[in-house]
């Protein structure tokens, strides 16, 4: 044992993975060895779950079997919506109302009885949980809308299908790809915070309800998942002052503002999340019509990277950088970014914790006692006004 | 950084803190300096919230505003009720129905629009749950027994208003206090499981309502504070048996059986707090004159100290070897000792999160890959069923 105070936990290894590796210093990420600029050019948002999950990407067969089984599972119980409902009339935050959803969930389990900790089990209730997070954020925006949630569809792929839950409408192809494509881009990153919380609720042999209930709680925080809706705030706040991007952010700066989107705990170069998109974005840019955004995020870019120096010293632009304003171009609201956010890393969070349960140890670190030494208690007419 | 793998973190520490000190190959636990014996004889549950999260004994004024606010603070939202109706109606475990219902409270926070990682935002918000928990979760038991929840009580303490809730009859002296020193050994316990998701939750500037949420979940497995009813589960086999408790031991060693409540990371001796609980359980027997309970727990004890010399190799009872009998005979149904128990640590996960987040530092430790090799992505037609 050492006697130093790891802060953070950082640089502290505390388990072997077979998902994603990050190179932070090549701007390098894939999962399970498959590069995640291919994955993304490539696979849909189902075969990386597939992939993250079992180990191998699908055959057609393997997919059609689990796109089929995940579109069976994507209804929700009246229970469910009725709470929501009722979050909605409160003007709940998505994320919060996710968070209670998702805790729900367990209540129409039929399998609630099975050894959570078993690999089957995780993956079951994973698939179930995967299924139902688009239906149950889906459901809570219709319902602030003042709208009846819209059924998922039988037809329509994972992202699409959230698409079309939100607006009524099935997306256009380049919009569902998009989505499709943030999905696959968030969907693992390593020992991220709600990972890790994920696993540590997991090493006590919870169940999974309780983990991914606990993941999204440690993704709503604005230093982890809050950031995306950070970053479109930040371009709102530029547009609405009629500045140019550039003049804003270097006054910004001199203000002692930071700008949300840059430097990662892991990355020391561009995020490469954030390149693809940044292509992403101009793809979106041109099929609408509608530049600005992406035009403000590249000049805040260039002058952070050129004028400021922020790359220089290993601040560059992360995933969250360039997802807000995609989120954005796709008519979903800010608030919406962070559950999302969920809607993806619910995969990962269930790969990580079948992987740690297969050699699981209670996760359970010490703290250095510093307050008083031992001392008698006072009974309460004893004790003096300033002790 | 070290490349060694820190399996369940173990030893490793991750903060200061000036909360609990435990000795354990003394078998000693204080809360800022006072003894936990000396609390537990001494001091209310309300004292020790006030201590854990002010780090001084209250004056009788300051104690009698505490509580004031605590009291005034036990309502629950009439949503939260309904929820928990459909919740009993599908028959959910009392553990998930806390979970939803804690994330549930968020909605009717009108300080929601604060920071949530303020001091005083944390200990406003910790004041609220810990005041609203017992009346969700003595609410739920009312519901799935078919029954109306009993309104909070004005005038009585926080054990015994629980008790009163769970009833609809007011306690006993010898019952109430028996409940609010349970409370107390429970409310602090290092960087137990729960406590750290706890703070890698709040790492994030997640609110308060995700951090308790998340803790409720990390406490509901088995490995952690589910084990207090595997305690009793295994003590209702004795009875149901017929066999001498001695006997029954025995028999269940031979058969590769675990005995619950026995063995803690942190202790290699008996768990000061089983050793208070064990005095309550004994004073518990004589008042109701059933006996059983106790007597069954000592004869195993013993057998296991004296014949299997379990306490020799570092294995000694923990809190939970006592609390399940001491519940039990307080009528608390079995499934409600986990969700008593977040009634309790509350009071610590609160304590925790302000003072680390006094000096925050996210929570983000690295895992090793040991994945395959970078490989080219292989579109769908061409992959090989056997890959």
């Amino acid at each position: 044992m050492t006697d130093q105070i790891r802060r953070g936990l950082d640089g502290v290894l505390v388990a072997e993975s077979e998902l994603s590796r990050i190179d932070g210093d090549a701007g390098e990420l894939s999962y399970r060895g498959y590069p995640i600029e291919e994955l993304a050019a490539g696979a849909t948002f189902e075969e990386v779950l597939y992939l993250l999950w079992t180990g191998s990407l699908p055959t057609r067969s393997e997919l059609d079997s689990f796109t089929g089984e995940l579109r069976s599972l994507r209804s929700i119980d009246m229970a469910v919506v009725e709470t929501l409902e009722r979050l909605a009339q409160r003007d709940e935050a998505p994320i919060a109302a996710l968070r209670t959803g998702v805790s729900m969930l367990s209540a129409g389990d039929t399998e609630r009885g099975l050894v959570p900790t078993d690999s089957g089990t995780i993956q079951r209730t994973g698939r179930r949980l995967a299924a139902k997070i688009p239906t149950v954020l889906a459901a809570y925006e219709r319902l602030r809308q003042g709208e009846r949630p819209v059924d998922p569809s039988d037809e329509l792929g994972h992202a699409a299908n959230f698409l079309y839950m939100l607006t009524g409408t099935e997306p256009d192809a380049v919009a569902a790809e998009t989505f499709d494509t943030a999905l696959t881009l968030h969907a693992d990153h390593g020992l991220n915070a709600s990972t890790f919380t994920a696993i540590t609720v997991a090493s006590t042999h919870a169940d999974l309800y309780s983990v991914v209930t606990a993941g999204v709680g440690a993704l709503s925080g604005p230093l982890h998942g809050g950031a995306n809706q950070d970053v479109m705030e930040t371009l709102l706040e530029v547009d609405e002052s009629g500045d140019d991007p550039v003049e804003w952010t270097r006054s910004a700066l001199d203000d002692g503002r930071r700008i949300p989107g840059w430097g990662h705990r892991v990355y020391s170069v561009t995020d490469p999340r954030a390149a693809i998109l940044e292509d992403r974005s101009e793809a979106l840019a041109r099929s609408t019509g509608e530049t600005k955004w992406c035009e403000y995020t590249r000049a805040i870019e260039g002058y952070l990277t050129e004028e400021a120096g922020l790359v220089e010293k290993g601040i560059a632009p992360n995933v969250d950088f360039y997802s807000g304003s995609v989120y954005y171009q796709l008519g979903i609201p800010v608030d919406l970014y962070t559950p999302i956010f969920a809607m993806s890393r619910v995969g990962g969070w269930v790969a990580h914790v079948d992987e740690y349960l297969a050699d699981n140890r209670l996760i359970r670190p010490r703290s250095r006692y510093v307050g008083p030494d031992s001392r008698p208690y006072v009974p309460i007419d004893d004790r003096s006004p300033d002790a």
